[in-house]
């Protein structure tokens, strides 16, 4: 029988749940050393932390994080809570010698993500934030056909995150369900929010950017505030765009926004080479498209990929060909890595320090849209 | 807290699992009277009832059916075996008043059904068959469009269910992973196995079908037994195309094989009314064809709807729009209308008489195909 | 410079523009011996003729096809007028030493269609029936892919043929524009009209059918008979769809309807053997779908193939790579084709012989509607 | 009868047959009080003129540009060379007193556009420019919606231009067919070549461009020139993207190169406004998708609108619905306005002025290029 690994979870929100179930399922399918142990669940309010232990399994309840940390049954703790809480969490928790999932964002800014990485290194404790995506089994079967060298030489890459729900001006701001576009509790709006996974992706598959221009643009700039109950002015970009370049040389265009009517949760990327390109979309994860150049010239076409079969990646922990998995999935599948990782010793990516990197782009795309100038990152 | 339900399983296999999910996440989700508890998992070979008991949480294992049916502490039987086994199980467990979750399809053919019909009602017992997809959530929405009249007359029904895994002519037949092609374990090919999913569909969509015109051919004709070790005829249908006239004076056509290179598992309907048509295909399950002719003449096209908004069918209970779900949520969705169906008295569809009528359809099917003639059905 | 072939027309409706057009463009885009050169288009009514002589450049009109078969200075006369006009002007261009280019389908029935062919293979002249779509780049590459075998066995073939636009029960039947409403003019509904078409495409590609089983239905009864001003009843096959049976032991199910909702000229053909699978469909008539079974195992997966290249059928002639021609193209490249014929002496399909075959499968099944029983071919 | 349009055209490339196929086709389908004729094609080398002329049916050759511009028997001249010569053409024509239909882009810079504008509007002839992507019938219509404000207040448009042609190193610059490789030539690469269509289109549909900030790049710095015989820096973009602001307040990102693999020519563009969004791609360009916010919750999805009606913008000229044109007929369209502006004396567009606005924002893109500053447009 596998070991415990005892989790602590401080949220319960929306992510809360896929974390959560990534905790509940990954042991039906993945057999690995450990298994996860749904410990505790940590939130201000007792009644609604009681009813999220109550779904989910949670053994106890906290309303105090720092309570939680202190509790020696607890080996891991998921931070899961708006952006400006994840430094002082996870540095206590890293001092508390805790192992440390950290929703994404890392942090604020560069500034506090180093301070959080000084800290986890310190304490020596594993670490990885939820940059869920690189688990999509598409994706990395894309990360894996860029590292076998079949696009060749990289000359494009272009990403985006687009979605349509803040379009009406009555959206509020602030408070439990939309604290994403409070700039208070946020830092930024789509950012750090969509365009961090983008960039986490980018730099995973393509490696470093060098530069970046952009602009940000905020359509709607008065939004009634939750928190205070007054109409406020609102902080946060509702859409970004920057073009960038990134040290192997290839061109890049990045954008995001929550004003493109249509698109629910549309991330995509696309990548191109001399060989071959890449192209993927959230919309339809399950799905990669492939072309390659070297195929026989009537012939060439871009390919969609079913990505349901045995030898694609984590697949053949699910059903047979043909049949395809969703959204959440990818939370299952990034545990079952960070419990592979216990046991390898080999850290699970994206590490704090991973993440870093990603906030590091943010910082230069927010900086270089604030001043109008092209900015090199880092 | 919700009232247990104990569930006694028969098998362990591709859909042991698919079931066994099904309860075990349920709760997560669904907000209901009754939640399941994994109470036995029953298979001749012990080790491996014991095995997969581990994997999904069953509390004991049986390596006799006959014993499960005698336990006080389990409430309902899901028969989850090779379809040669499906009556004789269902009704023993009928006469022991076990409610009945079985397999599809319900029987080897419409005698044996009609007995386990007689059992079921005689016994007074709630029973469901595993006819999982009316529970994507998209054809759900299909069936909602028809029902509320927005296709005004039908004229046209056609269905495809397409495999591909049987061409290599060394697949042999028979045995735990192969029983599908075993004509004593299975009673016909792609009929029962695939054709059986696109009636159920049909008949809960689009009501009766009348009559039947059928081809069947089995393109590989001997195959490696793998119970007796030799080559040995294959008995069953490799492929299967109907055509049909439903009660309301449509016209359909039906066609299923494991011969359609490209094809895993690509089950596609298409419906086309006065006023609109509708399409779907199981390879991409989370999104609905909609075609309106009453849209604006310049503005007319096929819209591909992304089923995953909280107004769609089942989706409110999920993570947010965009965000797809996948083959196995079916089941999870079935489990949940079962368990409603308990506290609200209304029986969970298809019942065994539902699905004996999707027997009917196969045994015309089949007859049609032995003898060349159009078969009037029931 | 190349030498004339001297076109008499007999008809101007829809058809009559299409191949005029293609006359009219050949030679801007093929290098050939001979060119077209419109000499004469034909028609009851004299002012309708001069206006389409004008628009199209027609050098004279006549109004009496028989005086046009008369003229020395017609090499080839193109029969485009309804399907109960072409045996008897095709026979008399036969015996007046014409070259044919006859609309489809051939005849009205096999035993006209066998009196057609018995008069051009007696009088020696080059003949061609405009089943145009054979000629369809995408449509000649598919032929091109199975005749090299990279399909290797056939297993299926499927084709359906799928319009919306009689189902208002105000259209009317007959007269000029809806000739195609009266079984008088047609023979046939969707049989004639459409699935001669699916029918051409498969015999050309996938060889002989030996067995048929059909079904049609008339869903409007009755309509307005332009002709005779009253209402009366439609004797034409509203949707016809039917099982087949290949001589090389594929199986086939073909349909056609103009109550489609959604679809105005959805011609599709899928094509799944042992390597490989093929489909193409009329809406995107630009582009092949191909699935090769030899590629990759992770790599799989269903190609678009922009058919827009230099290395693809007839695409040399056009513009460059990822510039799509249309609908009107198939009529230009039969007739570069037919112009072709001309000088290597090889005729150019389809042959009024080839297109008899049609017709016998088309009159098969319209026998095995009529009488409920699978129908022998021939 | 129609009047004769007396065409000279200076050019026979690529072009010279898209725009000759335009005037020889346009009488066939649009009944106009005028008609092209096609009197003259001029060319430095005699022969390559009069095979050009004989295949398009030209009634005469000239050899020096200046000797056609003399001849009174000619109405309009096409510019249909190198973007190096558009200026001097086109201004000797004005003076000329001819009407003058140029290739796109305009010039080699603003500053020789001036000049260009100043001359013919100086002369009074009618002028147009063949940015030929506006009269593809879906972007008409995208165009008409956007017009009549269905889309309601715009928030983004993206666009680009992707093609893969210059990706093998061996592939040489400059001389006839490679001109655009040619900075000497060109002026620019896919800046003046590619971005410049994607402009146009933009600023009809969706008004001024204000700011921009652009990166360009030169994957290959040295290719073997045509013209020399010698290996050569290349002075041309092989990529290019940027930022833009336009003066509606949406925010654009546009990007075109020749190094994207599987791309032949797949221009698309995207526009997201508060109501509705739409998209359309060069490579399927008979189709626009379009989603409408006010649909109904549940039925809200993208619509593939199939643009073959007879009510969508210039295809009641063409076939029936469901027969798709393809991108030659842009220029037959083309053609037709301006023969219709001619009668109307309404102005085709673009005209030279339209033109030039286009032209600022190609130079103000690669103004921010060079020098990695936002730069103000005009």
């Amino acid at each position: 029988m596998p070991k415990p690994l005892n989790i602590g979870m401080i949220g319960y929100g929306f992510m809360g749940r896929a974390h959560s179930n990534g905790y509940r399922r990954v042991s039906n399918f993945f057999d690995l050393e450990y298994t996860p142990v749904l410990k505790a669940v940590c939130a201000r309010n007792k009644e609604s932390a009681q009813a999220f232990a109550n779904t989910w399994g949670y053994e106890s309840v906290e309303t105090d994080w720092r309570a939680l940390l202190e509790r020696d049954d607890i080996d891991a703790i998921d931070v899961c809570v708006p952006n400006n809480l994840h430094a002082e969490i996870s540095i206590a928790a890293a001092e508390a010698g805790k192992m440390i999932l950290c929703e994404k964002p890392l942090a604020m800014n560069v500034a506090e993500g180093e301070t959080m990485v000084a800290a986890v290194e310190k304490a020596g404790v594993p670490n990885m934030v939820w940059y869920n995506y690189r688990r999509v089994p598409a994706v990395t079967l894309a990360k894996q056909l860029v590292d076998e060298g079949r696009l060749g030489r990289i000359f494009h890459y272009r990403a985006q995150f687009l979605q349509d729900w803040t379009i009406a001006e009555d959206v509020p701001q602030g408070g439990a369900a939309l604290w994403r576009l409070d700039a208070a509790a946020a830092g930024s709006g789509v950012t750090g929010d969509l365009l961090a996974h983008c960039i986490d992706t980018a730099l995973w598959i393509n490696g470093s950017i060098n530069t970046v221009s952009a602009m940000t643009e905020t359509f709607v700039k008065e939004r009634m505030h939750n928190l205070t109950g007054k109409v406020e002015k609102v902080g946060i970009d509702d859409a970004c765009a920057f073009l960038a370049r990134f040290e192997n040389g290839s061109l890049a265009t990045f954008e995001s926004t929550r004003y493109a009517r249509g698109h629910k949760a549309l991330y995509t990327f696309e990548i191109n080479g001399e060989h071959g390109s890449i192209a993927w979309d959230l919309h339809d994860l399950h799905r990669l498209s492939w072309f390659d150049h070297r195929d026989e010239g009537i012939l060439r076409g871009w390919r969609s990929i079913h990505v349901t079969d045995g030898e694609h990646p984590y697949m053949d922990k699910w059903w047979v060909p043909g049949l395809q998995i969703g959204y959440e999935h990818s939370f299952v599948h990034q545990v079952a890595d960070f419990l592979a990782s216990l046991s390898s010793g080999e850290p699970a990516g994206p590490t704090f320090r991973d993440a870093l990197e990603t906030q590091k782009v943010c910082d230069a795309v927010l900086s270089s849209a604030a001043d109008g100038q092209w900015v090199t990152v880092g």
